[in-house]
């Protein structure tokens, strides 16, 4: 074949090379955005490969966004990511709300379920969740079958406290690349990282007291909150560096009985923003010094486009202030609801309110995960994932810069699944919502994100599922909706 | 064969008529206890049966306690179940403690399992856990590979709220038996009865708050009280008649501030009374009048000697004010923590908390458990651990009868699987405890069972495991130290 054979790519498959081939073309711009690729045939004649790897290398390079195949006239390569927006506006640090005596983000998240099930939805942005085709249902299903066959008895077994030895060592493992270096006794696995946080909660803080949490926020944990009877305090949030240590150091003169922070480091939900390691640092000085406990939602950390994952703000951790929470919810099995956490100096009393809540999770599906993920398997498995998830993030960005009005901001992260989107005028997202709903598209309104009214003007647009011409459909119905509404 | 035929025996396998025939025997006397049995050749002989036919005959009889092999000797009558002891004293309903301000069950607890571990133990009495062997280990193994076979995406697919479709429908049918009618939609399905307790408590009472439970009381649910903030009001409790409502009238009067009870009120752990009828209705009727709401725990109640289920407290709720709790943990599987619950009146705040605290159980083993709790085979496993239960309840109460001080005070249940032995004299459980660990004996002492010191002279003894000689040596030296320590 004649693609050039550099060293470097020398013990790549041939349809790697044949890709990286036309990849070097399109950023050279030899093939500009809506040139026709050279049919499938063409390749075969061209480079004298078989007809499968010159399927191979078009599917490789449609994978990574840089061609799209268009009904019966063959692959076209795509248009420059071109998202010429306004970034999102920083908040005011000096602008602290009073912790919400609010009672009520259940009301709200119901009205909001109802609302969806009254509609038929053809195309759901909503959700804070991929696709399930996108996790290794078929990998796992196997090993859960084989872990049925290697333990026999494992379902009539009593489970072993503080979850099963071979998952724990695994994530110990794991944890390493996020610059933690637990010991596997530490780990605690729990029902989901939202079980993590209901327990890390109820070990720091008592019902009525006052809990710091990101502005704008998921709103589950402002329902955690209102469950447990503590009060939210929300800190302005910057989409560019996260929590704002500013404005927290500023709220502490103010309500000095502050108990905890729930902080979401990576790829927040919903901005999608990742604390610069300065700002971590000085985060955990900051709570050190006055003694609030650091709660950790590392839930989405793992979902970063460059396969190089942030650390998390425990590795910064020396004294035990920070209770670290992670679940494999949205990186491995939409499913199967594992979490785990380590308690730092609240370990013991972590592990006494897991036994007295729901006693140690079963052992079946542990065993199966630890296989999974003690594997090469998992890692190729989250290259496959992240790669997903960016070409999706960056087609409904393009979209959002294509369809909605000029004004609107937007930053694009660089991970995770979701889009936090300003729009420009007086626009209602309640009604954009509620328009959005009847022509069967599902958005989340900015509103659920706060117990104040603050973000009515912002819609939160998930990136989870497979671009299809019906979402750029809905993308652009979304468009003339929030347009109209200015 | 000799066997009297007679017509209901004429549908049995041979075997089984042919144990009748020995059975009845044995209840007529004329085999006596200790009497030898007829050898297996000579009951080939006698009876031209085949030698298998004649060796299940023999393991019939063995099951059902009638007879016991001797090493190297044969078969031999048991000796009748002759437990002539004291029945066990009746607790004086207008004695009650003071709610408990003990913060410290947890402390208690850590301790007896500190002092376990640093033991090797060889006959463990101390879990109220039947033997993995006593469960379907093998059937529930292959049903959860036909699960993920038939629902190849469900690791993946989000689980649907409130539980399983499927597995809810079964619970439903099955609750009929119980005297209860709930529609499929009332249940919600949770990680064990634990986390249906504790979504109930949280449900119906805030910290500070103070609940009624029964005295003596099973230490989860002391430990579950203790980690909510609330106090435990420690109600009279009869061994014959379970929860005295008289002594719980009394307590309103001083208490009238009393949120919730929990109740056990069949095979309640660790007396293992049944509530009568009347007192059901009666307590029904006392709450109702005075707002109180009802926590029932069923987790014990379908392991029945007759196989006839005592009635659900439930059964008797016309207002909702019973909230339903019941696990599959010791009916069906130790290994997989599944349990539900129906909230009555509190049934929407009940969700909301299930919801917020960690989330929908996963598909996979409702599946596979609705399969096969809509089966016979469920039905035929019941009644076989309901055999052995009894039968394994019944070795232990003898050898009480034979080994332990005259004296010593013991009402033996007709379901479940717990022994609750008041010793005669100044015994203390702890050190009784601490001499049978030594001895490689767990067994759970009567401290546990109540905040106050009221039970030091109480042990709780399972009997979840088959009948060995070991078990029978352990009863022996058990005996022994009781003895010496009065």
């Amino acid at each position: 074949m004649t693609p050039p054979h550099d060293s470097s790519t020398h013990e790549q498959p041939l349809y790697r090379r044949l890709a990286d081939h036309y990849r070097q073309a399109i950023d050279a711009g030899v093939l500009a955005p809506a040139d026709r690729m050279p049919s499938v045939r063409k390749l075969v004649r061209t480079h004298r490969v078989s007809l499968s790897t010159a399927l191979q290398a078009c599917r490789q390079l449609e994978d990574d966004g840089l061609i799209e195949a268009r009904p019966r006239s063959g692959y076209f390569v795509r248009p420059k990511r071109r998202i010429t927006m306004l970034p999102a506006s920083e908040p005011d640090p000096g602008r602290l709300p009073a912790p919400a005596s609010y009672v009520g983000i259940h009301d709200r998240v119901s009205d909001f379920v109802a609302k969806c099930e009254q509609h038929t939805t053809s195309v759901n942005l909503a959700l804070a969740a991929a696709s399930p085709a996108h996790y290794p249902g078929d990998a796992l299903k196997q090993a859960m079958i084989r872990a049925l066959r290697k333990h026999p008895s494992m379902l009539v077994d009593r489970a072993l406290p503080r979850g099963h030895p071979d998952l724990r060592h695994v994530l110990a493992r794991r944890a390493l690349e996020l610059g933690m270096n637990p010991d596997p006794d530490d780990i605690l696995v729990t029902h989901g990282c939202i079980e993590a946080v209901n327990l890390a909660l109820r070990a720091v803080a008592r019902p009525g007291d006052t809990i710091a949490v990101e502005s704008p926020v998921y709103f589950g944990l402002l329902q955690i909150l209102e469950s447990l009877g503590m009060q939210a305090l929300e800190i302005p949030t910057s989409p560019q560096r996260g929590l704002s240590v500013d404005a927290l150091e500023l709220a502490l003169q103010t309500h000095p009985h502050l108990r905890a922070v729930v902080v979401v480091p990576n790829f927040q939900n919903p901005l999608g923003c990742v604390m610069p390691d300065t700002e971590k640092a000085r985060l955990i000085k900051l709570c050190e010094r006055h003694q609030i406990a650091i709660i950790e939602d590392d839930t989405y950390g793992a979902l970063c486009d460059d396969n190089q994952l942030p650390p998390a703000l425990k590795s910064w951790d020396r004294t035990g202030n920070v209770i670290y929470c992670a679940s494999m919810h949205k990186t491995l099995a939409p499913g199967m609801r594992l979490g785990w956490m380590t308690g730092g100096r609240w370990d013991a009393r972590i592990g006494m309110l897991k036994f007295a809540q729901s006693r140690p999770n079963e052992a079946l599906a542990q065993v199966a995960v630890a296989e999974y993920m003690g594997s090469t398997a998992y890692d190729r498995h989250l290259v496959r994932l992240r790669r997903k998830l960016k070409i999706q993030r960056e087609h409904i960005a393009e979209d959002i810069a294509r369809y909605f009005p000029p004004g609107t901001r937007l930053n694009v992260p660089e991970g995770g699944m979701l889009l936090w989107v300003e729009m420009p005028g007086q626009q209602s997202s309640t009604q954009v919502f509620e328009q959005a709903l009847a022509r069967g598209i599902r958005i989340a309104p900015g509103t659920m994100f706060s117990n104040a009214d603050r973000y009515n003007h912002f819609l939160r647009l998930s990136c989870g599922s497979s671009y299809t011409p019906q979402m750029a459909e809905a993308m652009r119905t979304l468009g003339d909706i929030v347009t109209a509404a200015g």
